[in-house]
């Protein structure tokens, strides 16, 4: 049934990833399909509908694809979180891919959270990390665990030796706050588009599987030991932390890029995943 | 008493500075006397014994000051702490100054901390913030009340605006992670010492001045509304804190400045103020 108009025809799918890049798209194919194959006896199906696992603005500017599966309950899973984002803004075709996973309160282990944000085809900030679920300042435990003994620091150091390569910082105090010591925040800038895929194919793809890898080793990986209190302290910052990025982020790019209607609808639908 | 043979023939003061240009000497004498003036009335005098009031190695290269003023109890002051040190390197003189205060948990409200590390005439890294006693995550309201009302981020958006200021990042993720999302942790690298000398004279002393003045208006200023169990965990974080900036920091300088035993004597001087 053709109840919702296609623009150019035809609905997008997710794994297209349709506007990138071909070493961007191929990333982002091998992370989302090594996440679900890792996780796959823990995720739902994805239940979004299908006005907002593919929607678009009324002149046919903006286009994006969600695809969120919520895990089985109960498993370490909360959810798992795909996104691309194509938009023609006066400045040029602004495009966002991203790769979240919430683990569920049976674990205080670390989420896993990727985005890269392409401004222009030279211009790339590049997003990646395992937010901590805890205080690291009153657990150096948590902090000696899964960012110590992971060595997750080295992949940030090896990306500062590349000349293109500047830390970037997110307007959001917030969301400053809410990532690791450990978190890669740099922005990506080359003379030309042929060395931005240069430096996607072999630093943030290698990077990128790595850190995945280690992610779903170390982290997704089994319960953790933890009392009755320290289950309810999680599942209340997770909750935060849900309730601050949808408003910090998607509250207010998604109704300046989609306008009021289409966003009204999408955040409903993250919202009632998120609950 | 001439107990403690003096290299050079006298002993040096806190207050004196005496190894650093004059624009740094002056920034530490009005930090120190701003911090003092203001706090006067919660603090004790300085009770150090004076072989660690001041400090050297035994071969007369690396010499140092230290100055703890614990708070009266029951006030908003835990102490203040202020140092300086000098070193004699293979690559060059180390000058070391800093001024930090912790608050008590009469109140949540962050701590103040400067620090200024001055490896050549040319080079300094500057350390600035107040950093958070709370889980900035969970209590986005703190973060609104301390660091966004206080826009506190401007005086690091003006600092990134100076051509010779790069970002800095501490090499222990504990550290890292301590700060607040407005920290200003910069390295600053000039042509000649004459510029080294303007940019301390006119931006590091405004701002530093300025973010003093901030904490002195907003946040050693009176006791905060918390239950016990808000301060029980405040207390519990504070001790961590402590604990662990003397375990990453001064264990691991002080011994390889000064040697094992003026370090230990130094360090067990230090533990007795902060338990």
């Amino acid at each position: 049934p053709q109840m919702d108009p296609q623009i150019g025809g035809s609905s997008k799918r997710f794994m297209d990833f349709p506007y990138v890049s071909a070493p961007h798209r191929d990333l982002m194919v091998e992370l989302v399909s090594t996440m679900e194959s890792r996780l796959e006896s823990s995720l739902l199906p994805c239940t979004l509908p299908q006005d907002v696992q593919y929607y678009h603005n009324h002149t046919g500017t903006a286009h994006a694809c969600l695809h969120i599966r919520s895990g089985l309950k109960p498993s370490l899973i909360d959810f798992m979180l795909g996104s691309w984002l194509h938009c023609e803004l006066p400045a040029g075709a602004l495009n966002i891919t991203s790769l979240s996973t919430y683990l569920s309160p049976l674990t205080d282990a670390p989420n896993f959270l990727m985005e890269l944000i392409q401004s222009s085809p030279t211009s790339l900030v590049f997003i990646l990390d395992l937010p901590p679920r805890k205080d690291l300042v009153l657990h150096p435990d948590y902090l000696q665990t899964f960012y110590e003994a992971t060595q997750l620091n080295r992949h940030r150091q090896l990306l500062e030796k590349i000349p293109e390569v500047r830390p970037y910082s997110s307007s959001s105090l917030y969301i400053r706050f809410l990532v690791s010591p450990t978190a890669i925040l740099v922005r990506i800038e080359t003379g030309g588009t042929e060395r931005m895929e240069e430096i996607v194919r072999h630093h943030v793809s290698s990077i990128a599987k790595e850190v995945l890898g280690t992610w779903l080793d170390w982290c997704a990986c089994g319960e953790r030991d933890m009392g009755e209190a320290d289950r309810d302290y999680v599942a209340k910052r997770d909750r935060m932390i849900k309730q601050k990025t949808i408003e910090i982020d998607l509250g207010s790019s998604l109704p300046r890029l989609f306008g009021e209607e289409v966003a009204a609808r999408v955040l409903a639908a993250i919202q009632e995943v998120f609950n």
